[in-house]
């Protein structure tokens, strides 16, 4: 009696499942959800629907695509011979937004964290080592993010990638464009220095 | 190409047009909601189809209900002469909390807020005076927010039921319980002192 109808509240836990999203939070988006027009809920609604039925992992790259194969790794304009590895799709969309990258991606969805449970069969690995071993590849990019985790998964990836005598790099690492000394922090300073190029 | 295939932006967007949900966070949602297993996403979007198909307004108090009379309205065991005036379902929700008031509800949805085009014609205030004229009502207890809006609201329509010889009351403004002095607003302090009870 003292609390919603229950296809409300069932709409409130789902919204409060949701990563990030607190109990208030959830109610004021369920509240917001009723306010709406049938329509607009609805389309809500199909969105995720859709997106989850529509959306899959590319069958090379692994990253998310509506076809089997995803507009990077069929398209014929890009290098063939070059493999991004990053951890997750979000990371596709930044590199591809640099301009500067024109080859493949291979995603991982994840890290290799021995605190969460999650091994190298959890992520990508195998998948990459058989791209390795069949495709005509020259070079494969560590992409993954520059903390703990990405940093060994990098680590391990690239000592598997050894015997395929493949040129393994990772991004550079050091102060970030437009950004103060002052700020830098000693890790980022250091690492800077080490990679310090020629003028 | 350096975007999200279409049915995961559409998703995105859905997420990022519910209030207080950012573009990043929208991202990170809606990458949840494809990492969910089938079932629990089909769940959420069901969730939402089925909450906003099943719950309506009660056609008495305008609370949220999935029945035509809410249960509260439809309870025998309420003090059908006292009516609380809330601005929004979830403050029906913190007043039942409390265990304290066995009396009926009516929700606004809103307050008077000409700031944002809300008149009293868009809040339930003629569903209230109907109400004033038609049931056989002792007392009207307004409870909107202690804010501006809310005070304008309770003054206008305790105005409008003057003409029905019902009592008109407001929920007591003072320090709340197990607050400090110390951190009290001169607002909240000088009501507290106007609104001294005989001890």
């Amino acid at each position: 009696m003292s609390s919603f109808p229950a296809s409300l509240e069932n709409l409130i836990d789902q919204f409060a499942s949701l990563p990030g999203i607190g109990r208030k939070s959830a109610q004021r988006l369920a509240f917001h959800v009723l306010s709406l027009p049938d329509e607009q809920a609805f389309a809500f609604a199909d969105a995720v629907r859709t997106a989850k039925k529509q959306v899959k992992r590319c069958k090379i790259c692994r990253n998310y695509s509506e076809q089997d194969i995803c507009p990077i790794c069929s398209s014929d304009r890009r290098d063939r011979g070059i493999i991004c590895v990053v951890s997750d799709p979000k990371d596709v969309v930044s590199m591809e937004r640099a301009r500067e990258y024109n080859g493949l991606y291979h995603v991982l969805h994840g890290v290799i964290s021995p605190m969460n449970h999650i091994g190298p069969d959890d992520i990508g690995v195998r998948e990459l080592l058989e791209r390795a071993a069949s495709e005509d590849i020259r070079e494969v990019i560590m992409a993954t993010n520059p903390d703990t985790e990405g940093e060994a998964t990098a680590l391990y990836i690239s000592r598997l990638l050894k015997p395929f005598e493949i040129r393994v790099t990772r991004l550079a690492y050091g102060i970030p464009v437009g950004s103060n000394l002052e700020f830098a922090d000693d890790a980022t300073l250091s690492r800077a220095l080490e990679g310090r190029t020629e003028l």
